[in-house]
């Protein structure tokens, strides 16, 4: 198939090329390199070094024997999103180009102002380019487990049947997300949804827990090929900084009790429940939302295991609280449910520990890296809009 | 009190002003005057003429014997808000500067972008410089019936207690909107509530039904005073519209069999709920949702309605239906219900033909510059993203 990856820089979207073209399909995309400059704000930089666009542009064509169509822009400029589309007559749209950081977007009106302006229009502009150009294409688009909030029932795959006032329906399921940016997932779902009611678009709206690690199937060894891993407080996902914070002997940041709970799948699972949604398009007019995860866990249960892992290999990894910067329940019901991509063929990677021992290992080799930005580990960015770093808390050890 | 009004030049800003200052409030406001643009741009004015703005701030002078507090200018500029709040020191901030038309917002994904990047920006202003200058402001917000869209259930105001699989929660009554425009109100929900979580806001979020009508409580009959009233396919809402084409003879312009249901409130109601809400104001962290609407009917009744009034003032009214330009159901379920104002005082005004027949006649006055539009008054701004004027339906004629 001929897939069109938005945002095909990024964390995501590198390795989707390359595993997706593996994969016998045709890839082509687009991105406007913004990641490298908003890790660049942030004052740090991927733990694996990364690869410019024009190495990485060489490094895709010697491996894989095949130019890369990657067209550097702003996918804001409606035009540039509809001449990609025009040029290349995709069949799916994965659309991974978006702001994806909660605590970049709360860091003032000015962040939070941008993010949801930048995540809206790319989202807007995929959606008209798609009914102008390819109306028959399947939308792929990114969303998160976060967009749920924490509710205190099932969190079903975007839809539910309610009885209200002795009458039944099948409702959107409520979204209550907890930062600028989980809302403006929310916002392009609603918008995402309402064009598959007036203009008969398809799409696969995927709400994916946190992802981690490192690599994928048949990652490429080339240098210039591999993905970055973010591990500053905006863009280090919860493991991914975990694993950066254990290879350098910084305890591990637990935010409060660190008993919230998330869903979570390894890179691996993404490329590959990614990959079936390409394949299984949405019909035309359909809705279709993909809770995308593998298993969930609480924050402090994952600190744990990246505790023992780190042991199992050497590394002395201490877990401590700090107060955290975010306001959200510490204690919640949580039980997402995931359906959808079974029935397509998605087998869950369930051995979240094998994951983690083989980050690990990976990341000890740009341990140097890390250590120079070891001062960004502890979050600075509230939620309260204020910035100062966080405390230690004096919490009781919690067992195992 | 003392109360912002944003949006304070529009439909309900201009008459709010005025009567908020009877009421013996202390009112300011900031507008960028861009309602008047975008009916221009629609090649539309408003059909009862307006003053310009330095006739309306000597006017306002004049006969209140206050100068007042209005500034112009965009509110999607961060410092220009928080400037109006730093200076006012309001005590509640009345949100209505947004673009209100759902056809507008259709146009094509330039006014698609812009409507939802305007509305957001601003929404997000107001509540960053309500947080950073008037924390303990109680913000009361326009958003609109049309953000549940058509469910078939019962409409609850925001929220309702829901069982699924064996499990209790009040949730966030999921919203549906029908347009660019209304789901840009959606997220500003969304945004909205999110606030009063994290930063303890107090919001009133406020889904007015459809406004009607040219006067309000004592309105005072300068004509430098009056309020706009549109009637063109964008910016003219159904009742108003409808009064517009019948004082010029041209049919009332039913969009398909008519038969979809909404909730109405004359502008009379809309001043005294938005007063009411201000003087009893939501608590610190309070997300309170008002429905607020006198009425449903469908658009059909409403259409013989206008036709029944206008014979007895002498008008030979057609109801013609057209087909529809927009993508909604027209057969459904509709019953909103609304408690919220009803405990805070609110008695609506049922007396529909009455508030019509007032209108009729106050449009009377100004057929000839109804008559010079004529030819907008068939829509031709269609959902599917297409323009093209609605033809005339061969329809049997619906019985009254």
């Amino acid at each position: 198939m001929r897939v069109f990856i938005a945002g095909i820089d990024g964390y995501l979207g590198w390795a989707l090329a390359q595993y997706m073209t593996q994969q016998g399909h045709t890839v082509a995309g687009a991105d406007a390199l913004m990641r490298r400059q908003w890790v660049a704000e942030m004052d740090s930089y991927s733990a694996i070094p990364i690869a410019n666009h024009e190495e990485r542009m060489a490094a895709f064509e010697a491996e894989f024997g095949t130019n890369l169509d990657f067209r550097v822009g702003d996918l804001t400029d409606y035009d540039f999103v509809k001449t990609c589309l025009e040029d290349f007559q995709p069949d799916a749209i994965v659309h991974l180009a978006q702001m994806p950081s909660a605590p970049y977007s709360m860091l003032d009106n000015k962040h939070a102002v941008w993010t949801q302006v930048n995540n809206i229009t790319t989202n807007l502009n995929i959606l008209y380019a798609i009914k102008d150009v390819v109306p028959n294409a399947h939308l792929v688009k990114l969303g998160t487990m976060g967009e749920y909030g924490q509710p205190n029932v099932d969190i079903p795959e975007g839809f539910f049947d309610v009885e209200f006032n002795g009458r039944q329906d099948t409702l959107w399921f409520p979204r209550a997300a907890g930062s600028w940016y989980h809302q403006s997932k929310v916002h392009d779902s609603h918008n995402t949804y309402f064009t598959t009611k007036i203009w008969n678009l398809r799409a696969t709206d995927i709400m994916q827990g946190v992802v981690f690690g490192t690599t994928y199937p048949e990652m490429n060894e080339n240098p210039h090929l591999r993905t970055r891993l973010d591990f500053d407080q905006s863009f280090g996902t919860a493991i991914n900084r975990f694993c950066a914070q254990a290879v350098v002997g910084h305890p591990l940041t637990l935010y409060g009790a660190g008993t919230m709970k998330r869903a979570f799948l390894p890179l691996r699972d993404s490329m590959r429940c990614l990959t079936l949604a390409v394949e299984n398009p949405a019909t035309a007019g359909e809705f279709r939302v993909f809770n995308q995860f593998a298993e969930s866990y609480s924050i402090v249960e994952l600190a744990y295991i990246v505790q023992s892992v780190g042991q199992e290999i050497g590394l002395d990894v201490q877990v401590k609280h700090y107060d955290n910067p975010r306001v959200e329940k510490e204690e919640h019901y949580y039980n997402p449910i995931r359906e959808n991509l079974d029935r397509i063929g998605y087998v869950p990677t369930t051995d979240v520990k094998s994951e983690i021992k083989v980050m690990l290992k990976d990341l000890i080799q740009f341990k140097e890296r890390i250590e120079a930005k070891k001062q960004l580990l502890v979050p600075d960015i509230r939620w309260d809009g204020s910035h100062q770093r966080s405390k230690e808390l004096n919490l009781p050890e919690t067992v195992q």
